[in-house]
């Protein structure tokens, strides 16, 4: 399922050995490189639809430069790929926004997960300026891919997080449990969600956020789906599970409502329409995804 | 497969909505509340190979508590959990040593599960003291779950890392890629792995690991297990792939070798024997039951 979910496709040729060469990446940052056009951090379009590119000329002389790999364009050598972190970012977080969304529906799979990996790695770059361990300023390193405290005592090196969520539908009697967040649009209900914490595998990850926010006692956990989400840098991992008692019990900080929804309330709802029980989640998330997947089978 | 995977048990009951509550939290800091007992971030190990555990009494007065979860004992209300972040352990980071390993091979899974769960932490506190955003001093909130910037003009949040890591078997032919780890000890081959990067979904992470590390085209990624491995706070998702080309090109960066091994090569290995084409890797490791899942199917 993998290259028809949101983010989740095959970008650009990442080339981690050239990262730790400098020498190679320095010749990398030629007149043929690109760089990744950025509005604050939302992606820009060009006028076909594509991830709009300038070149390192494009670049404010006072950023740090992400690389984000190669892209074979049809030349004899690939061109090397790159974003800016500008003064302007560092410190803020520009939360995803309508506009975002709109932009997100026009770009093809491979300029999305271009996007996807290129915004998550800006975002940590503005917010991880200084060195967690002593709290001196880091620098740059391995072309963006690392950050190295300045502090010759500490010299800690820090790498961009990837924070696994796990996100599950649950099935009873031929019916799926679904949820709906208070900064839910209207009517929309969605598989429930929750990060990975230290000291839990997968499977007890989601029968804890089932247990906790629904009361529901979660069993024969499976793996279905993954996808990497930059808001600011998830990693999703889409789950189905089994229960053997519907008793609900919400936990009010967390959720508005559960429930419990039939298989053509699914159905109607994933047609697209707006009338029925529910309104689905949209394509770009991975549990529209979760629930195309059970309807399915 | 999860309650035979080492620290990936069922621990305490995490009672996530507790660590939010202070007055609850601190009402549950009482004579009956249990320390677990650490020797540097090493387990200790009581008389009847169990954790070992002492009284909130026993703690160091200068140190931080993390709130771990409830323990089931049989009387009326559980008993609360904590470990201490002592000001020994600051900024420190002990490895795993040979002591650590043998001490694992004694703890029941849900000893292992608490313990894997605990160190992790610990160890995030002993190595986050400062605001990645703006370098000011970070105190401990919600029972050491979180810890906030002392800013006020930040106020910024963080939050324990988890870091999702692939680690797959590669078949092709009917034979298994294996590779072998500079800092193995000898003749010992074990699955490929690696960090999955911003960006990526499970799938293209498998794929740009086996390319990169041994240069294999790997496809049809499935997902077998998963581990919480608490050295210090990584994610361990087990996989397994195919191949159609057997030509390897090792990373000697990353590699020392990879080969392919016959279903007896590998039968042979995981029977514990040590005169065959190579060594198993341990059964506290994932891929010990990567390999058990592969001969078992």
């Amino acid at each position: 399922m993998e290259t028809t979910i949101a983010f989740a496709g095959a970008g650009l040729d990442r080339t981690d050995h050239i990262r730790a060469d400098a020498e190679k990446l320095t010749s990398l940052m030629n007149w043929r490189a690109r760089l990744l056009k950025l509005d604050g951090i939302d992606p820009v379009i060009a006028p076909d639809g594509s991830l709009d590119w300038g070149t390192l000329a494009d670049a404010d002389p006072a950023a740090e430069l992400v690389f984000l790999g190669l892209m074979e364009d049809g030349a004899k050598d690939p061109r090397a790929c790159f974003a800016q972190v500008t003064p302007a970012m560092i410190g803020s977080v520009a939360p995803p926004n309508p506009r975002l969304w709109s932009a997100m529906g026009m770009l093809s799979p491979t300029d999305l997960a271009i996007y996807g990996g290129a915004r998550s790695l800006v975002d940590w770059h503005a917010r991880h300026r200084f060195c967690a361990r002593c709290g001196s300023p880091t620098t740059l390193a391995k072309g963006g891919w690392q950050r190295n405290c300045t502090n010759d005592r500490c010299k800690a090196e820090h790498f961009p997080r990837v924070d696994p969520v796990t996100i599950m539908t649950v099935e009873c009697d031929g019916e799926l449990l679904l949820g709906r967040q208070p900064r839910f649009p209207p009517r929309r209900y969605s598989a429930l969600a929750g990060f990975v914490e230290p000291g839990e595998s997968l499977e007890s990850a989601v029968k804890r956020e089932v247990l906790e926010e629904a009361g529901v006692k979660a069993r024969s956990v499976e793996y279905v789906a993954s996808q990497p989400w930059p808001f600011p840098s998830s990693l999703m991992i889409g789950c189905h599970a089994y229960a053997d008692d519907k008793t609900i019990v919400i936990d009010e900080t967390e959720l508005d409502d559960a429930r419990w929804f039939t298989r053509e309330e699914v159905a109607h709802a994933m047609s697209g329409a707006e009338d029925g029980a529910f309104i689905a989640p949209p394509p770009f998330a991975v549990a529209h995804h979760l629930l195309k997947w059970w309807l399915a089978r």
